[in-house]
């Protein structure tokens, strides 16, 4: 994919963001995220920011306070297939203040459950002890028509 | 979900199944992979085998070599959004018979490409150095309708 394909892709429609972490043994996980990205078209590919939010309790959560490597999976499930794999580094807030973590739940929800949704799951997922999560991606792999 | 919705969700579409591997040093790596499973709706969910192919200098076959753990998961990426994760350990059959190859290629081609594009779509990704991995599963979250 060119630069505007991998970022019309990954912001695009409902594809859920497939997030792996592992323990410090190397014990793997993966999960399905709603996300956003931060990204400016005039600027390398490299420069956009995926942000996800999730529980301080979540599997994916305990990981990533001990080791904030994490690879993510956007990918489109129908033929032709084509995907997107990012590995990066998270920048974890693990405190946010309400304003901003309702900003960013809200700005999901509207994503993935539409614009007259957005304000009732953003608040449904603005609860204490979410966190904040950020990648800026260090790798990023974008394949399209993989079966052509 | 109940065993029967679980089992139907793992064989029904085209979803591809995220591949989550790891370093025994805990770096994460995860990538979308065409599978089948080989059930018994009879037997316990734990009891199904999921299948899919690899090629050997794949990041996810280097780290499954070395790390046999794994995490899978599938989910239906439009609302009201349904996810099956899978935690197993992985058998490998790293020089798999050319009868053997063919037959799960082709199996899983059927699966993502159409039974009339089978054959051609088997023979393609039955190449030498493709390893055969399968799975069971040691525990399954099966969530339906998360957004409900």
């Amino acid at each position: 994919m060119t630069k505007k394909e991998t970022l019309d892709f990954l912001s695009s429609g409902t594809m859920t963001a497939k997030v792996s972490t592992a323990s410090l043994t190397g014990k793997p996980h993966v999960a399905p995220v709603w996300f956003v990205i931060d990204v400016d078209y005039n600027k390398p590919v490299n420069d956009l920011v995926i942000i996800f939010t999730t529980f301080n309790k979540s599997l994916k959560a305990k990981h990533l306070l001990l080791n904030p490597q994490i690879c993510l999976c956007i990918d489109d499930q129908k033929p032709p297939y084509s995907f997107v794999i990012i590995n990066g580094i998270v920048e974890i807030d693990s405190s946010p203040t309400k304003v901003d973590l309702l900003s960013y739940t809200t700005r999901i929800a509207e994503r993935y459950m539409g614009k007259e949704n957005a304000e009732l799951y953003g608040k449904r997922n603005a609860v204490s002890g979410e966190l904040i999560i950020k990648i800026r991606p260090i790798k990023i792999i974008a394949q399209k028509n993989v079966s052509d």
